[in-house]
């Protein structure tokens, strides 16, 4: 039986004064420590400006008596397929070490899939490294259907 | 040995006037067929509308002697993952039947990563259904790394 999350845990977009405690996170983690910087790497400002100013940009934070505990971004793509279909994706989904097994994660995920209902969006889509076989057990058992192959191509 | 590609293939970005072109390619496909609708759907020329106001998206047409013969569209995504890189992901993935073998596939993801690599983008990230096999050895001989899962949910 999964211990479950305090009520007080609350989500919402995340702040300026936020991106150290979600570089963090990124970087507490087996593949995330091998590419990520300083949290304050004025990359990460940068891009969490852009982010902040882009109208189908979310990044979301998940806060726990006052601390971030989780995170996840939501972008909402256009394109023509599916008759023009709005599509939810989901990155950089990230649940503190202290806060593990808990039943984050989940509530997070399903969280964003509410708020892409919501919106009216016809998929969730996101990808996970194939090293994560917790997290392809995890998304399934949310009901999504892992359909596809993921590619990435690095670039030097 | 495959046949080379006349050297009037031109990329470029879709115009509202592409769109019909641009659905018929969508919908002359296995998957593709169950849930595309009528070019003229005016949702079509809605998503278009907002892709083609977004300046982190754009949808590209190959044409040939005048005619649409292939299409994709290329988003850039900002996260703050990977010390706040910017990301091309490529959608929508089609060439038309007529030419189909002729190499044009490879040249449109080519020119796609070329242009991302000039952008500076980091990483160039694609999801191909599991049912094309072919797509996906494709990807693997330009380079792409089958590294992930791709997970989707429809939402009703």
């Amino acid at each position: 039986m999964m211990r479950g999350m305090p009520e007080t845990v609350i989500f919402r977009q995340a702040t300026a004064g936020d991106v150290p405690a979600i570089v963090a996170m990124l970087a507490d983690d087996p593949l995330g420590a091998k590419r990520e910087g300083h949290p304050d790497d004025e990359r990460y400002r940068e891009a969490f400006a852009r982010v902040d100013a882009n109208p189908y940009d979310e990044l979301i934070v998940a806060e726990r008596d006052g601390e971030v505990v989780g995170t996840m971004q939501l972008t909402y793509l256009a394109g023509l397929s599916r008759r023009g279909a709005e599509r939810c994706q989901i990155e950089a989904v990230r649940v503190a070490a202290s806060t593990r097994g808990q039943g984050l994660g989940r509530r997070m995920i399903q969280w964003g899939v509410d708020r892409a209902r919501a919106r009216g969006c016809a998929v969730v889509q996101l990808t996970s490294d194939k090293s994560r076989a917790d997290a392809h057990r995890f998304y399934g058992s949310l009901g999504f259907a892992n359909s596809h192959e993921g590619f990435k191509l690095t670039l030097g």
